[in-house]
């Protein structure tokens, strides 16, 4: 992986850079520009850095998150260059009404777009964070503990902690410097993984209880009633679509969650080649091949019904 | 890490070996003993690799654990040399009735045994299996794909697929080589977590059923009437003791397992610094700083209840 000369020119010769990242910040977005706002402000540069939504709770764990504004409309910003990164488009930055100087891209997401006057895309690096480790080699800056904790949990939650196919040995060499830079692996998976409050784990326990398995289709769901009975909330829910994935024979894993009477956000998760974002434009949703979503407004049995009528074919498919 | 020169001596000497590790394999178990195995077949030597207990039909994605057998009774054992491999006494190994002419010992788990004419053992190494990597390295062992998948295998186990303190810079540069060498971090990943039966997924909802918050003890339990239930074995409880340190205030996650009547086998993982390692050993078990365990001859009430006592003054330390 070679970072191309006029990104490290750019970088060295400006004075002034606005950071932005994708709306939704995950640790890649998080960390990967936070280390390249402490690189460049240790090169003497000033940075600002911007995600339109907050920093989510549990991801404050990350030295230099409280750095981030949402808002830079009282900026002059049309004089000053943007760095995009973990993304392509200011659209996808959840920047709207702003101009920049100049635009410079790093990112690890495919992509057709043409955006940027300076691009360096690799959609074989397993994060931004990867990205982001090879710049800072280049422009000399050595890695902080501050910097190894956020290029750390940027390559973890992008691998899955090393456990997607993208964990090459490459993800596990630099794993191997920014640990002994001072990231603290079992720190930062406690922190990802292991912060869930006994609310959020008893509103698990009565979504597995609903566990319906039909074909090789996994189907929990939660009601608005077990939300209040646990004290949590939507947000709470996150991934519980993935655990029974687990199961050999299950190729989807569906999850009903209650928005209203007879009306049902439906998270679909499925293994391997079996594209579960086209089974959810069926039903007017979008997402992913392995990570998609719907609405329907439906009893829960005709909803199920439904879900199961439309993954039939791929079960049945070789 | 240094490899004790009479260890590497002994098996450049020798000719025939009984590789044995302990009952309840687990892949560091099985993956130290089958790579050391194929090595020293590769130095034209012949091994004998024995468990008491059957390799559990999870781990056998491991590359020549066919090889592995429960019986030595008809071998002539006295005439031969043993090594023992991620235990270090013949008892650990159920061993009972067979001497041998020598023994070697290759552990990471911490032990005041004596045990052993020729002894390694490194309590801070991560795995059995980084070990045996090293020790390959100084007999000039190539790392194959086979030897590559049961030493990665071994030391992801170990690690909690890197989330555990244990997990180190050497644990991360050793996975590259690996990686190099052939091993699938997905594929690993995939094979040990994900592909459990249906009756086994039925049986963690019935163990998660049973989730008991005591301070930040967390019990859950199954019993023999509940394996039978669900058509399920001992073996498939392995991890159950791992999920309730999701929650941020559970320092102790203690899994009960029926043996009999009055008897039970108690798995413990802690975080952090909390070692349950020395709880265990009060209970007569052992283990790790942060997975241990022991067995407890009592009602299931009288269990938790000595438990708690036990683990009450590590919660109260600052």
């Amino acid at each position: 992986m070679k970072v191309p000369p006029d990104l490290l020119s750019f970088l060295k010769e400006e004075d002034n850079f606005i950071i932005a990242t994708h709306i939704d910040p995950e640790p890649d977005a998080i960390g990967s520009s936070i280390a390249l706002s402490i690189a460049l402000e240790r090169l003497g540069k000033k940075t600002v850095l911007y995600d339109r939504d907050n920093i989510p709770e549990i991801y404050r764990f990350l030295p230099g998150c409280e750095k981030f504004t949402n808002s830079i409309s009282s900026l002059n910003t049309s004089h000053l260059p943007v760095i995009l990164l973990d993304c392509n488009t200011l659209e996808r930055a959840g920047i709207k009404n702003s101009s920049f100087r100049l635009t410079a891209v790093v990112d690890h997401h495919e992509t057709e777009q043409t955006y940027g006057d300076i691009k360096w895309i690799e959609p074989e690096a397993a994060a931004t964070g990867i990205m982001v480790f090879y710049l800072l080699k280049d422009l000399g800056i050595k890695i902080t503990e501050d910097i190894a904790l956020n290029l750390y949990s940027a390559i973890a939650i992008d691998t899955g902690t090393f456990r997607y196919s993208n964990t090459t040995s490459e993800v596990f060499r630099i794993s191997a410097e920014l640990v002994e830079a001072g990231a603290k692996p079992a720190y930062v998976a406690h922190s990802l993984y292991e912060t869930w409050s006994e609310h959020r784990f008893a509103l698990l326990i009565m979504a597995l209880n609903t566990l319906d398995i039909k074909d090789s289709l996994a189907i929990t769901f939660v009601t608005k009633q077990m939300f209040k009975q646990t004290g949590t909330k939507p947000e709470d829910t996150e991934n519980f679509a993935n655990l029974p994935r687990v199961m050999k024979n299950i190729k989807i894993a569906a999850f009903f969650r209650e928005l209203n009477d007879n009306h049902w956000k439906v998270s679909l998760r499925s293994k391997g080649d079996i594209n579960v974002a086209s089974i959810a434009k069926g039903f007017n949703g979008g997402g992913h091949k392995n990570a998609a979503g719907f609405e329907i407004k439906a009893s829960l049995e005709s909803g199920k019904e439904a879900l199961l009528k439309a993954v039939s074919p791929v079960f049945k498919s070789p």
